[in-house]
């Protein structure tokens, strides 16, 4: 497996600045880091590219000094001009070949799937790991499907190759259903970021994740 | 001068989907090419990245086809993806510097700028172009500020060494008094885009850019 591959796992922290405003996406990043989260995602569309820009750079300089890894939604242009250690692609965006073209061998790419063929898809276009979901129900997103639950992700982790980020309504209360189904990495964004302490929320977590 | 910009001459045309749903980015591109317009810009912000990828590679392609440069407003990722010419970047986009690391030294880069020392700045700061304005009032950008006029893109056009491309408000009408003011290009959008004929708008312009 390849370092960019082999670098996700653990907790993986999608920093959101909608469903709660009173830490910025760099805060977040620190205190999800200092609780244990070894993967951290920006996400969000609001701002112009300066404004995005200045965000993410300050959000891979504390993701940096924290040894985690910093991944940038969507822009590949943002994570370039960064120095972000990759993006992540979702089925609206830039498709992953194209990406790897822009971005170089050394990024890590990840993309999105929703089903197990989607997820071969991904990995057949050079996905360093895909991002699979929901398993819950969630709110932070709209959802046109059913939540896949982690009898669907099983099957999924056993399809393919590259490492599986599960995503959607994962908490505290059923990090263990994912980690035994198999997933790589456990993303969440409202268990940490809409938590009234994100460092504790993430330590929850991310020793859930281990033991 | 550079072959990025020796190339930033005459009609440049700035494709819009927003005031007129006629016509496509791509359509127009071709209209503006046939009527003798040698810059495009495309600039959307509406769609997704995926979408607006499959648009820009189509707005390059025909581009291409017609013999004219292709400018993606914003989206150094997108220009990449595309393979289009360069980009253009407002003065809420990435810092051109920033770009210019990004886009690597073939890509031409175009700064923005409603001053004199904004101008030497975004040149001081490796932009091929600089885009200047508003020259005249126009409806299709809010502006904060009162249109530069003519006299003070003179000024500007012998204090900058790139190209200068004057836009807002610019038609058929007032086109003459621009380039007397010694722009190098001529950025238009509704004149081209919003005209009943695209083609024939383009023609006339570039006609009365030439003489």
């Amino acid at each position: 497996m390849s370092d960019r591959r082999s670098a996700i796992k653990g907790l993986y922290v999608v920093t959101d600045t909608v469903i709660q405003n009173r830490f910025t996406h760099e805060e977040l990043a620190g205190q999800a880091a200092r609780g244990g989260a070894r993967v951290m995602q920006l996400r969000d569309k609001k701002p112009g590219s300066g404004t995005l820009f200045d965000t993410a750079a300050r959000f891979v300089e504390v993701c940096r000094e924290a040894g985690a890894i910093s991944i940038i939604n969507d822009r590949a242009d943002i994570a370039l001009a960064s120095g972000a250690d990759g993006v992540h692609l979702g089925q609206n965006d830039l498709p992953v070949d194209v990406a790897r073209e822009v971005l170089g061998p050394d990024k890590i790419i990840g993309g999105t799937a929703s089903t197990i063929e989607e997820a071969l898809r991904v990995e057949q276009l050079g996905a360093d790991y895909v991002g699979f979901g929901h398993i819950f129900e969630t709110p932070t997103k709209k959802k046109e499907y059913a939540p896949r639950g982690t009898g669907y992700l099983k099957k999924l982790c056993e399809a393919v190759s590259i490492p599986v980020v599960a995503i959607g309504g994962i908490d505290a209360g059923n990090i263990r259903q994912v980690v035994d189904a198999g997933a790589d990495a456990v993303a969440v964004c409202r268990a940490v970021c809409a938590a009234e302490n994100p460092e504790s929320a993430a330590r929850s977590l991310q020793e859930a994740f281990r033991t």
